[in-house]
Order: C-alpha cells, then structure tokens, then sequence
C-alpha cells in the first residue's frame, strides 16, 4: 500500500482533532482510503506553545510554506484569508488534494480556487465549512442532482438555537439566557455575530449557492436578529402550538431566490421544531423528493473534523484508483444552469403572528380585522386575552394569519400601529411550515 | 454536447416519474450532466398498457435485451431478482452505467453485480434502493469516510409509522387505524411485511452493511412487529413523555454489530419523535460527528424516482468528464476494513418499559422492586394507577428502567411473571435516546 503525505495546517479547536485522528486511526483509515496517510507536520504560528499529548512537538513548525510543498494532501485549518488563501492556492497549483473548513475564505475567494483545482488536476474539498459535521453538500450537489430545489429551510447557527430552546424550555428572559449561554461556552463575549443574524445570513447565502447554483453574498440576505424576542413571545408562540427558531430561509420564486433570516414561529411538531441545543438542521424541499431534513452538529472540534476526514478519505480513495482527485464536489461552483437573480423579502409569501394591546372596548376587533380586509389578509387564528391592567381596560391580542404577500401583511401591520384603539404592537413575528 | 442513449426497464410507479423527468426536464438535467440524456426506450410487459399520457406509445418495447445493448444508461425498475438481474448483468457486461431501486436484487446478487460493474468500468448507483429519496448512501459512505459509525436507528417502514403516528394523534386502536391505512393506500390488504417488521428488518441488514462495511442478511436481524401495541401503550408512552416508534437498531459492540427490529419508547422531544406519518428517518451516531439525521419520504413514485435521478446525474457528470463512471458508490460493498460478526439482541444494552396489572395491596410495590434489585436493573421511574375494577383491588404499574443488560431485563421480566400478585404483564417495550 502506498503512502500520501499529508500536512495540516493549523492546530486549533479543529486542526488538533484532526491531528488525533489522523494518528489514532492510522490503520482504520488506511483500509478505507486505500492509502496510508502520514502526517508529516503541522503548521503553526508559534511552536512552543503547548497542543494536546497526541502531538508530537518536532511534528510542528512554522514553514508553512515548506509543508505545503512536500505534501500531496493538505488540510487548511488556520481560518481567515490571509496567509490561508495564498497557502492553498499553492497547494492547489502542485495539483493536491485540499480540504478546508474556512467559509470566510470560501466567500471570498472561491471561484478563483475552485479554478486553480481544475486547472492543475487538484481537488478543493469544503464540507466542512458548511454545517460542520452535517453531511449537505453531497447531498444537495449529487442526491439531489436530478431534482428541483424549491426551498430550504435552515437552523444553522448553534448560538442561537440554544438559546431560544433554552427559553422555550425554562420560559426564561433572553438576556438571562444569553448570560447562560456565554457562561457555558455557547455563546461569544461579544455575541453581535451570532445574535443579530450575521452568522446565520452568511450561510444562508452559501446554501443558497449550493442549492441553486447561483452567486450569492451575505448582502443579498434579508436579515432580523434574536434580541426582540421575549419571554411572552416565546410562552405565546408554546399555546398556539408554536416554537420560535432563527431560521435561514432561501426560496425560489418565478424570476430569482429570496433569502432572509428571521425569528421564525414553526409548529412543534414539524421536524425543525425537534432540534434542540446548540444542534443545527437543514430542511430542504424538492420538487420530486418533497421534504428532506439533514440534522447534526454544526460547530466544534470533533464534528467539525469528521467532516474534513471524510472529504480526505473520499479524495484519496479517488487518487488511489487513478480517478483523479477532482471532479466532484467542485462542480457545485462551476455549475450554473440557471440565472437567478437576489431578490427582496418583499417578493416572498409568508403569514405573521401578530401580538396587540388594545383597548378593551366592544369594536376594537371588528375595527381591527377590518384593516386586515382591506389589504386582502386573512385571519387564520385570533385570540384575545384580559390583561392585568385593569384600569385601563387593555387586552393582548395574537392574530395569526393565512399566506399572503410581506407587502400586504407589512402593510396591514402599519395600518394597525397607527389605529388609536391600539395602545401597542408588541411583537410581529413570521411563522412558517404552517 | 454529446448525447447519451437511456434505457428504462419498467414503468411502473416509479418508472413512469423517471420516464416523466427525463422528458420534461430534459434541458436542466442536460445542464447539470454536462450531456443530453436521451430517452430512447422503456420496456415494459405489455405494451398496450395505458401509460401516462407524457409517454409516447413508441417508446413502449417489450425487447428489454435489444434495449439494453443499445443504451449507455440504463435504469431498472423491475424490481424481483429475474429477469432484472440478467438485465442488470447484461448492461454492466457491456460497460453502462446502470442505476437500480432494487433492494431484493442487491440483497440477493449485490456482490456479483458490483464486481461485474468493476471488472467492464461500469457504474452501479443503488441509493433509491436505500430509504427512497433519503441521501443516505454519499452520506454515510463518503462524508463519514473519515469517522467511526457506533449506532444507527432508522425509521424505515413508513406504512408502520404512518400506523403508530395516527394511534399517538388519534388515541385509536392498532386494528382501526391498520383499516384506515389499507383504505388510504398506506398499507397493503395483506400488511405482514410491514407490520410484523420484515421490511424494517431486511432495511436494517442494508443499513447496517452500509454503516459498518460488513456483510449481514435478514436472519441476523431481531424482529418484533407492531401488532401488539395497544391504545393504553400509547397512551402510557405519551404520558411519560415517550412516542411508540418501530425502530431498526444496529449497534456496533466490542466484536460485532447487534441488529434488531422492535417498537421502541423515545422521548418526545427526540429528532425521531418529530418523524410524523409515512415519514422516514435514519438516525446515525458516530465518534467524532456525534448525533446525525437524514430525514425525508422512504417510498412513492417521485421521491423515488428523484433518488433515481440523482444517481444518474452524478455517474454522467464523471462519464462527461472521462472520470469513468464508477469508483464512488462500488466502494459500499467492496471496502471490508474490519471483521464484524452480527451478535443477537442478548448482547445489546438497552432499557425496558413494563406494563403490569398487580393486585393492590401493601407490600406488592417492595416484591417487585426486589425482583429488579435482585437482577441488578436500576428501576428509572415508577407509576401507580388504580384501575376500575375496584372489587379485584388491581392497580396498574408503568415500570421504566434505567440501561440494562437485555439478558438481565428479559429475566427480570420472567420472574415477574411468575409472581403471585402479578395477574397480568400487560406489555413489555424498550426504550432508547433517553
């Protein structure tokens, strides 16, 4: 059996599993690859600073450079663009295998590396940028190569997730979550990227790549953050039947795909609804397959390394038959059948979970379902109860609608704000896989 | 752009989707291939069937061999080993690309057919045998390439899950909701196969193939069917905060892999909990992935015919390329790293749920427990409920018990049994994902 060299790059979080199991399952992973993978260094910044017992220190250095030039196989896990870009466009142009977990560079710089592999022969593997551990690319890229994407529906950042579970569960307050979160690890000291949506958008705009084979950024992506959602929208969302996830939602309509990340109301029984934790998911509908779910771990060390072992193994079993690395997972961006272009959150059809205090006064519902007649929105469930305000005789009112365009249900919301019955628009949420 | 020829054996539910695709998306599919794909053929028994109206009536032929020796691409859904084995057998002699839903033909013949498919550089794609429209082979076989799959439980016969669904919604008994699902289509007028688990169990065997690169069959797996499962039981499980699932296990242990096929207890908020009516799902543990789930429709003409697609596609697009069109799924089979034996349910670990009817009166709870103390299983929790028959003084007892070695449990069952004070064990379930 032959032998591949293979040098990694980068010893972080991902980077030192990748290590451990590249040296601990040596023998598993030669009998599936058909080759026998020899780490032969890892690439750091700074060689005295102490990796886990599994490594051996003459097995780093900081010639990155170097590395990449005796390697067939390289695995790029410093993240960033620089100097991870310029170090795989080298490997690439030797005609390696490279797999990498660096969505940011992905973005960035894709199509150029995608290009410098089918040039040279060599080979850009990337699922383990998207969705960690869960198995999408492949797929969404060959399963589903026969088939029509309509929509995709994803829970794709763990931050998020677990903390709007977490207040599902324990019915407590976001910013007391969020605190929990950042406590355990879950979520950063500064929690912008994640908690406003950020994190998310950017997937959504790489799934949407993946799904319908057209160039997306992160600023095509209509975007909405978790910070507004409260305790009552939460308790409210639970009694209708309801669970508030961030979802990363793109859609295929007539001319273009819209792409949008919001606070999202799905009922509970809906597969998304069963993700819990910091677990992501990705919901995918097809024009002949129907529905499909892919659900697993989106972040961290070891799941995040299973995918980039699984992107090496499958390359070298490729190699190793005299295939050719290449010519798989890159097509995903050469690929483009169609032209679709971004579109707005104005072009989708969605239905709201609208939450009012209004006067409690005989003619407020009438005067209030008029407006929503008016701009041809139809009430699908209202419910009407008594606050603790007794004085001011106000009541809570949470109207879920039908299907109807976001101009019209946009609109019927300003309609409403400005009515004088209503004291108060306290929470307008869009609500999905009704 | 050059043109391929494809040949279509049957036009049955699924043939005739594929057969409809092929014609109607012709210019996307020919896109994404990187060729046209010609629909030149579909063989059939009898030709003056009435067929879709998008079949043109020239295509029909009842000459499958002719057909065979004229196509590049060739795609059997017969189904039944003869004459689809030949066929298959035939095309892969000539070098084609041959795409199959034919679970029984790989169970019987798989072995051969892929080495004939390597052997003359053909390709054979089997993943809409495998769980429908579920991607679950790429999956499992490359992205997992890398990692260590210890535990699979599947979802995989949806005429049960419709069965067990419609009983946790509905309250009704096994025997009214069974009519229900034969009046819909969901379930065959003689429902065997599904019910007392034999499709789940012969998806287990191929599941576990797949998972953990070792030859098993039919026989190596543990069957219990759903027909025992009563209204109470649900509703039981539904109070515990469980949902009754007909699982097909298959768990890796020190020196084999255990497989079984029983109803199982999972905890509601489970991913398996959300799989709702003829849904399936295929729940995947590994070591350094952790916690996956592929969900999505395990049978019916489209998504079928849409798994269908996927493989025919993919295999084009490495024809197109001059990649050769095999060497990805044929590694399924081939690949025999490890020497896994299949072992009965008696080695597995699992947990029970016991229904039993006791006479009500001091000190039955004390014998009981003792039984479980005595056997070394730790009782997890406890329920008393009096029944009606108030003149017997019976109660009822809902036992769940925390993991156990199934030898244990299944003694501990046994001697229950033998108690005085014990008139009736009502049911005895397992429970797992706890």
């Amino acid at each position: 059996m032959n032998t591949l060299k293979v040098a990694l790059l980068g010893a972080g979080n991902v980077g030192s599993e990748v290590a451990r199991i590249l040296i601990e399952d040596s023998e598993v992973l030669a009998a599936r690859a058909g080759s026998k993978l020899e780490l032969i260094g890892i690439a750091v910044r700074d060689t005295a600073t102490k990796r886990g017992q599994h490594i051996a220190p003459e097995l780093l250095t900081t010639e990155a450079e170097a590395l990449v030039d005796q390697a067939d196989l390289v695995i790029e896990l410093i993240g960033g663009i620089e100097p991870a870009g310029s170090l795989v466009a080298r490997a690439l142009k030797r005609g390696s295998v490279v797999v990498t977990g660096n969505k940011a560079l992905l973005a960035e710089r894709g199509a150029e590396l995608f290009q410098l592999a089918r040039e040279n022969g060599g080979h850009l593997g990337f699922e383990a940028a998207v969705a960690g551990a869960i198995p999408i690319l492949r797929p969404i890229n060959e399963s589903l190569s026969g088939d029509r994407i309509t929509k995709v529906m994803g829970i794709v950042n763990g931050t998020t997730n677990f903390i709007l579970d977490a207040m599902d569960t324990t019915g407590a307050d976001f910013a007391d979550v969020l605190k929990q979160a950042q406590d355990l690890g879950y979520a950063e000291a500064d929690p912008t990227a994640d908690i406003e949506g950020f994190d998310a958008a950017a997937k959504a705009a790489i799934l949407s790549m993946l799904s319908f084979h057209a160039d997306f950024r992160l600023g095509d992506v209509y975007r909405e953050g978790i910070t507004s959602i409260t305790a009552d929208d939460v308790d409210a969302a639970k009694e209708a039947g309801f669970v508030i996830k961030l979802l990363a939602i793109a859609e295929r309509l007539e001319d273009g795909v819209a792409m949008r990340v919001h606070p999202t109301l799905i009922p509970r029984v809906h597969p998304l609804g069963a993700v819990h934790g910091a677990f992501n998911a990705v919901f995918v509908e097809a024009d002949n397959a129907g529905e499909l779910m892919f659900y697993g771990q989106g972040a961290g060390g070891r799941p995040t390394a299973s995918a980039v072992m699984g992107d090496l193994v499958s390359a070298v079993r490729r190699l190793t038959r005299g295939v050719g690395a290449a010519k798989d997972a890159d097509e995903v961006v050469e690929v483009r059948s169609l032209d679709l272009k971004p579109l707005g959150i104005e072009h989708v059809m969605t239905s709201y979970c609208i939450g009012l205090t209004v006067t409690d006064r005989p003619g407020v519902l009438s005067r209030i379902a008029a407006i929503f007649a008016e701009n041809g929105v139809s009430i699908e469930q209202m419910r009407q109860s008594r606050g603790n305000d007794e004085e001011n005789q106000a009541s809570v009112l949470r109207i879920i609608t039908h299907r109807g365009s976001e101009q019209a249900l946009a609109q019927t919301v300003a309609s409403i704000r400005e009515l004088d019955v209503v004291s108060r628009v306290n929470s307008v949420l869009r609500v999905e896989g009704n």
